[in-house]
């Protein structure tokens, strides 16, 4: 059977609007535009469809002041993707809050870890 | 156009194995359950169908070494349901991680959601 869950431990999810989370999905997919200067090759990194990545960019782009991610078509840089300032702040802010949320989880997600009836063996 | 999230703010899941989780549904629905004492109508005062609701509690009874509500039925209490002291500690649990959580997140959210190009009354 499939497994629901792929990455244990605390996920958070900051709900902003009616129609806008920045949750771990959005989050990862910063991270890898950052890294990789591509939309595609992010998805792809994360085993997302180019289109679905560029549904959860152009979610943000829409609904911020100020879009997080721009990208070049054509020319040298041949449709490369960049973290705007803006972006780069949303993706420091939600990783510090992150990091500082699983501290504050950390304990409690051990002893409720401990309590489960197959341990993180079941498959 | 349906909004696409019910609740503002952070959002806290923990993710405990790769199909057991505890977020905000399951956590509102054990909440509901100490209240009423029964699992339809906690699931009623949450808009869920009793068939989710039975499934979700169904979900974390399976996944811990304790259940975390038990069912009565028939007799003077007609099928009630009870939180057991596991049920109890699970819920206290969240419920403090969730507010040191939101405390941690707070002048972030306010930041972000100062951003936001439509602010809250987009519709």
């Amino acid at each position: 059977m499939a497994r629901k869950y792929k990455h244990l431990g605390a996920r958070l999810r900051l709900v902003l609007g009616p129609d806008i989370a920045i949750g771990p999905g959005k989050v990862d997919l910063l991270e890898q535009v950052q890294e990789t200067g591509s939309i595609a090759e992010a998805g792809r990194t994360l085993g997302m469809s180019y289109k679905r990545a560029w549904q959860l960019i152009s979610t943000m782009n829409d609904a911020f002041k100020a879009p997080v991610v721009v990208t070049s078509r054509g020319g040298a840089s041949k449709g490369g993707a960049t973290l705007t300032a803006f972006g780069e702040d949303l993706l420091k802010r939600y990783r510090r809050i992150q990091a500082q949320t699983e501290r504050v989880v950390g304990p409690d997600l051990e002893h409720l870890t401990s309590q489960l009836a197959n341990g993180c063996d079941e498959t």
